[in-house]
């Protein structure tokens, strides 16, 4: 069975530019035009030439290696001629290698927010891809509004469609620019369109408002579209684009497409996914989402007790797919839901190996539930579980103890007559029978009292050099005075390690506190020097 | 045309209990009940009573006044009676009015991960559901796997959903578990099961791995289920479950479904849908997704250009439903984007009035951009904006000024050989000219600094006596070293009022301490004398 080859379109750099607090500079957009590039997409939209600085600069240059460098712009205005034209000149002085034009299809919008006739539409729509088309340009048309404006006026949307393509558009393109549109409806009315342009030469272009903007680009696909656009991680304009870091695995590995479509992403492009979803949240300088389809961290985490057993018998219980087809991995969490075979996992994963039988194993997991009744949350503190885990079995040594501390912050007008906040710290330690007392400032509480602990560790010190705090992060569990406080500590060294350790207390200093001991003592475990 | 009732069916509190990160205590559980009944589900799914401590406290009462209070567990053991099946008998000895049974349907996972034959598997759901009817329970059976199950074995899947049916089950759910099967697998299959169960006996219980749970569950019930299972904003295991925030304006709003089936959530309760999602991210403590379908504040948010000027001619050009239908707006409240005539909604909402023409509003709008981009937050803390907008309007007078404080946690051992932690806080006021100093302890340095600012207000003790910190959060803006801290202050006083205020600092008391400061400083000004 020969597969028909399916394009990927992605428009990360405009419509994905439309996003509520989302800005790119031109570096951001050749940066992002690279992660594309690498992971096989067919074709990188990359802004509006002509329309602002940033996407003028950038189309001043090819940006690609492999994906065709396409620029976005609106159709020629009516009443103007094709070289009277600024917009679609500046299109056409770009450097990209294919124009894709975006053209009204929804007759009410014509006349109502454009003010110009219907057929004036037309003969834009047909003037526009004749300029590009004669510069020897791959022209893409991006009908807007095409499933409202088939809803107000079918004949009319189709005849948008058609134009375009007589006029020589490789790909017309159905946007659901609204984003209302049911996956339904998208595969009934695609079909009534294939009865004039081939699906061949047919695109679909969703928008997630009713959370279906993947389900939406999937039923077209199997209505016979050959062309799919959409944006990383589903960034774009109000409730987003469709999500290609969704579906590009779909379209990969699941039926019915697996096996008649074929794009362009190759296996070893698919293992790189994760690492591009999640890089480019890096470069937004947002967590990535745990709970994303295929890539996120909990996309295959396991917490329940019942499934855990399960899945070790046989993964494909619970996993849909193996993770590593996309680069993620399978993560079993310790949680008051977990059962011995959770904890088996769990350790295996931390290395220590323990006979199910062991007695041990029900005192960790008592004193799991026990603590995590108390607030305490293992499911994302790995570091901290892995000290209980290990104390439980008898194999931590009290590296230093904390005799006591003390940190005060204080307010004041000082001699200039500014106000001033200064937090200061002290703490005292006991290492191997050596008092040690230390005391710092910091920018508050918790950071003056993290410098004051590992200022001086006598002998250790050496060790926890390049410990870095990274964040912090705090949970008040119950209002009101009963209130617990949880804080997550997030720590990294040298090695690139990062290691996550939890403290619960109604006093928010004790739990940043013991947070702050687990994470030193888990640096000085990890850096024990008979472990290699 | 008569429309068929359609029933929602919650497990946020039992599914949703399987987030990554996610735990909910009892006093958690209560409140999202609560949430949940009023919106007009028609199930609440507490959780799994006799399976852990909260789940049992949580059944030993009837926590819900419309929606049927529903319990959820495994059927009998294979090879045990169940009178001798302790956790079937944790169920019926619960007071859910309601009992659901998880049962496998998948030929494999019965024989590899259970080790049971599959007729001991049918005869399992058999006498559970007839436990569970015989108490006068309405009893719904969860066959889990049952896509999976139907691919590899559809004559065993159907025999699972007919055991059920047969035993007198009220809904047969169909899961898709892994959730990995595409919406058309969905409509096909279903359409096969309802040769056998009626579809106003059948569910479905889909899950996001492939970002498509929302049009899986839409496809079920275009191929004839009546009763949709799903989850709060989507939480759930892995990826989540079917987000209701998304389904149920869907099934309201959006045809086919608006016009052959009715749900039990109102038009009024409709328009409190994104209070209802917004208000669990809170309790969740984590930030509402901006980019959530039909809740989220980017929902019918449209950046500048050209899109903005055709919203301003025709809002359906890019509204594909009214925004006040589900309670959202069109213009984000009072934020960095915000423009004049959103503010002037927002202070008519305070009972302020002003000219638009007013320059002072010019102020108040520079100040709002200038402490949001510094990393306040003015959508979840009324009160904080409410004096903001009276100082630019030059109406808040200063009842009292903090010359300085001082704040400081000790922990250490007492004479007793007992660890203790101490939090004192000093506070120097002055009001109407006059020194106060107060000294308290608390439970933590905010809780220490809070009772000292409030024990001598001078004057003004008398006003502020009934005021109580409800509730106070932290968010960490930042990671690393420019982190910042937000805090949001909870209050309330005798009056039933509660009202939000915010502070943010690098430093987490400094923070606190200002959001505290409102508090006091919006309660005076609520209890002028002028204001009756």
């Amino acid at each position: 069975m020969t597969k028909e080859r399916l394009y990927l379109f992605d428009t990360t750099l405009r419509d994905g530019a439309q996003t509520a607090g989302i800005e790119f500079s031109v570096e951001d957009k050749i940066t992002i035009a690279n992660m594309l590039d690498q992971i096989g997409v067919d074709y990188i939209e990359g802004g509006y030439p002509g329309a602002n600085v940033v996407d003028t600069e950038f189309f001043s240059k090819k940006r690609t290696k492999n994906a065709t460098f396409t620029a976005f712009g609106m159709t020629k205005r009516a009443g103007r001629s094709v070289d009277n034209d600024p917009g679609l000149q500046g299109l056409l002085q770009s450097e990209a290698e294919a124009i894709c034009f975006v053209a009204k299809a929804w007759d009410r919008q014509i006349e109502l927010a454009m003010g110009i006739s219907l057929d004036e539409n037309l003969q834009s729509i047909d003037a526009s891809v004749h300029a590009s088309a004669d510069t020897g340009r791959e022209t893409i048309v991006d009908c807007e509004h095409f499933f409202d404006g088939y809803k107000s006026n079918p004949e009319y949307a189709l005849n948008c469609a058609k134009a375009a393509f007589d006029a020589g558009a490789r790909w017309v393109v159905l946007c659901d620019t609204n984003g209302g549109t049911m996956p339904s409806e998208i595969f009934d009315i695609v079909s009534k369109v294939k009865e004039l342009v081939p699906g061949s030469n047919l695109g679909i272009h969703a928008h997630n408002d009713t959370e279906q903007a993947v389900a939406n680009t999937l039923s077209a696909v199997r209505a016979g579209v050959r062309h799919v656009q959409g944006t990383l991680n589903g960034i774009g304009e109000r409730c987003g684009n469709a999500n290609l870091v969704s579906l590009i695995p779909t379209l990969a590995l699941k039926e019915p497409f697996a096996s008649t479509v074929q794009i362009g992403v190759s296996d070893v492009q698919l293992q790189d996914l994760t690492n591009t979803s999640r890089g480019f949240d890096e470069l937004l300088n947002r967590a990535p989402a745990r709970q994303a389809p295929y890539v996120g961290a909990s996309a295959f985490a396991t917490k329940a007790g019942i499934h855990a057993s399960a899945l070790q018998k046989d993964p494909s219980c619970y996993e849909h797919i193996e993770p590593e087809t996309v680069g993620n991995q399978r993560n079993v969490m310790v949680s008051q839901q977990a059962g011995k075979s959770n904890l088996l996992t769990v350790l295996a994963k931390l290395g220590i190996s323990v006979e199910k039988s062991d007695p041990r194993l029900d005192g960790l997991l008592r004193a799991v539930k026990e603590r995590e009744a108390r607030g305490y949350s293992y499911d994302g503190a790995d570091a901290s579980f892995a000290l209980l885990a290990r104390k439980a079995l008898g194999q931590v040594p009290e590296y230093f103890r904390v005799d006591s501390f003390r940190t005060s912050v204080e307010r004041r007008y000082n001699a200039r007559g500014e106000l001033v906040t200064m937090s200061e710290a002290v703490v005292k330690l006991e290492v191997d029978g050596e008092i040690l007392m230390s005391v710092a400032e910091g920018n508050g509480p918790v950071n003056a009292l993290d410098l004051a602990m590992r200022k001086d560790l006598g002998k250790y010190s050496d060790r926890i050099d390049d410990l870095e705090l990274v964040d912090f992060k705090v949970r008040i569990l119950n209002g009101g005075t009963g209130a617990v406080t949880r804080v997550l500590v997030e720590s990294r060294d040298k090695s690139g390690e990062r290691w996550f350790t939890v403290g619960v207390s109604a006093n928010i200093i004790d739990a940043s506190f013991e947070a702050l001991y687990e994470s030193v003592t888990y640096k000085l475990l990890k850096t024990e020097p008979d472990r290699g």
